[in-house]
């Protein structure tokens, strides 16, 4: 295939007999791409044959109350941006195209979605589970790339195509970080002026965590509480320092540690994570 | 594919690898395989290149005290009637090939796991839909054969596949009854004589109602129950009259009804269904 021209595809058909190209590369988004998301497309770019991103903001995946209305959406520069780093395709279906009437099915992976995240937010992630299970069935990938900032739902996702049985290899790359620390995320641009250099104190608490060189789960989670602290602006709603591998509590076989967190600044709901060698 | 030899194939990676050959036909089953199973086992043979037939007696889609470990198995005789039927490989897994330590993603089709055989028997369309996916994943068929014997079952197949996009279009094919009307069932071997007598109750009450003429769901229902009534070796659980296109109550844009019932006959429980035109 040639690079520089992109396919604008809208529907499952298209989206179907354009994945002929093998091996395939998947990424999928919602869209408002930054850095994070170019990096999955660069490093698609350089294992696969073809590279087909999706950008869907899946309505099943959020929750009433939640921001699903105002998120960011700008599909002409996602295009351009894509095509830039490389993508092959865009797949950008409408929520009817995905959910047309009568839509009834829904895929969960339990216990994963009991904690951290989808604690804080039931039903998100039989959301996720249920579009990717169809953008998997659509798209055929043999890989698909995902962002460690998201580290539940990559978790998620890859135990779910390991119990469904899949033919595919999910791929997670590294958090982007801006040059201060944050995280790259479409919803730093709910952020105010103030309120952006307010968060920094996520990244700053996770790191001061990690150089405590403690790997002791209690550590780790009361250095974050007593950094995030000190920061009025932003207000702490979970830390929790699990087994990487497992998601669940730190035990005697965990080797890498999981420290993640949520947060409200100001309106806006942030997540971050990093992982603790041990 | 030189047809008369006959596979088996018991781990996912033989599965996968085996098919290839197109379009491919999938007969899922749980083996202890009679002239139903070997009808949709003749029709997948005389519309696809390659057929396969698996063998499985499914543990999520039984519940606690129903006859998961009693259930009939004669994995040998199974092989010998499929090849004769034209099948060119058996998928038989073990449980633990498909279900390994750790696993945790569950398929669910709303409303419809809600009534009928689904009201009656919690958490089975679960198993059901968990496992299909698994299998339309390994397999990868572009056709999938069913029986109209387990109507809700191949109704909730459909709308599964529908609803996640897999590129298999499923097969419903005729029920397969006995000369004197009794519903093939491997669960048939559970009854004594006396009940295999009795148990022919069943398709006549369903045909009596039909043969009423009437379209209006309560004498359907009404007679199936008086019919039954008569034979104090089965006890009717329940028995609907539904919209056979939505599953849903009969209402005036209803084109064909679903019959339905289930009964006890001793310790046996059996449906059956007959479709009644509009």
């Amino acid at each position: 295939m040639e690079h520089g021209e992109i396919q604008i595809l809208r529907s499952i058909e298209e989206a179907r007999s354009f994945t002929k190209e093998r091996p395939l590369g998947l990424v999928p988004t919602m869209g408002y791409l930054h850095e994070g998301h170019i990096s999955l497309v660069r490093r698609a770019r350089e294992e696969c044959a073809t590279v087909i991103v999706s950008v869907f903001v899946n309505p099943l995946q959020f929750g009433s109350g939640e921001d699903f209305t105002r998120y960011p959406r700008d599909p002409e520069r996602d295009t351009a941006l894509a095509k830039e780093a490389g993508a092959d395709a865009m797949f950008m279906p409408e929520a009817a195209e995905l959910y047309p009437e009568g839509f009834a099915t829904e895929v969960r992976v339990q216990t994963v979605e009991d904690v951290l995240e989808g604690a804080a937010r039931p039903g998100h992630f039989a959301g996720v589970a249920t579009v990717l299970v169809k953008l998997l069935n659509i798209v055929s990938p043999q890989r698909i790339y995902m962002g460690q900032k998201d580290a539940q739902q990559a978790f998620l996702v890859g135990r779910m195509i390991q119990d469904l049985n899949f033919p595919t290899r999910i791929v997670v790359c590294p958090t982007i970080r801006e040059s201060d620390g944050l995280a790259m995320s479409s919803r730093n641009v709910y952020l105010t002026r103030e309120e952006r250099s307010a968060a920094t104190i996520i990244p700053r608490a996770l790191f001061a965590a990690r150089d405590t060189g403690s790997t002791d789960p209690r550590v780790l989670e009361e250095t974050v509480r007593e950094a995030m602290a000190a920061e009025p602006l932003v207000a702490l709603e979970y830390v929790f320092a699990n087994d990487a591998a497992t998601l669940e509590p730190v035990g005697s076989k965990t080797g890498e540690i999981l420290l993640s967190l949520a947060a409200r600044v100001g309106k806006t709901r942030l997540i971050d994570n990093i992982l603790v060698k041990r």
